[in-house]
């Protein structure tokens, strides 16, 4: 198995709501055909679909509330983070998060999506942050 | 807010036994520090960290089961699915859709890794698979 993730899907109550959430963070839809709305993101794509579909699809018990799995967004500087933030605040996430200084010597916020689906925004001086948006860990 | 995902964490029961379980699957360790362990998958970053402190740190309840994220892996062809869903097997992965036909004309399985978390392994001749590994939408 190669060292990828080709899709994230994530499991939504309302497709329709979900969409409008992540277009108001400044998102563009790829493609919206079947009650999925697909988003390009760098060489993956993320997917919205109806929860009960996934968890039946996945062959899952679905739990009903968070599963063990945060997604996060690097940017480049703290007061990137303080933006992004406010404006999940203002497309109507919850902030579980307040942005500030992290134990690694960073500063990150976290947000939750109208499904609870966590995304930490992070500010990590740490890591490579690619002019494409690459993430990259320091060399081994 | 950007459209990408920097880094995909994986909250897990122990650190140890899930980072032997991906590096069965064939993955290396890009860095393995304070408990967490972290893979480069293309331009983003999948970290494997306690589920309890991810939990703690997200500023969610955690359900303790499937919380509505699936991953995808997508391959070249459906021979390719069957490989990698018996090396997810042999690795000790739990395989909850065995390899078959999809309603899109695709080819995929799910696997779940020791913490529950799921990974279809599909053939979507509908996607662009590039040389890199990267999964691309049909134009709009």
């Amino acid at each position: 198995m190669q060292q990828r993730v080709s899709l994230i899907t994530l499991g939504v109550a309302d497709v329709e709501i979900a969409k409008i959430f992540y277009q108001r963070l400044g998102w563009r839809v790829g493609l919206d055909v079947e009650e999925t709305v697909l988003f390009q993101i760098g060489g993956s794509i993320l997917a919205l679909w109806s929860r009960d579909k996934l968890a039946t699809d996945s062959g899952v018990i679905d739990g009903g509330s968070w599963g063990g799995i945060t997604l996060a967004h690097n940017v480049g500087s703290p007061q990137e983070v303080d933006r992004v933030i406010d404006d999940a605040r203002a497309a109507g996430a919850r902030i579980t998060r307040e942005p500030a200084g992290t134990f690694y010597g960073g500063y990150a916020g976290v947000f939750v999506d109208p499904d609870g689906h966590p995304w930490e925004v992070a500010h990590n001086p740490g890591f490579e942050l690619g002019d494409d948006g690459s993430l990259k860990l320091p060399p081994g």
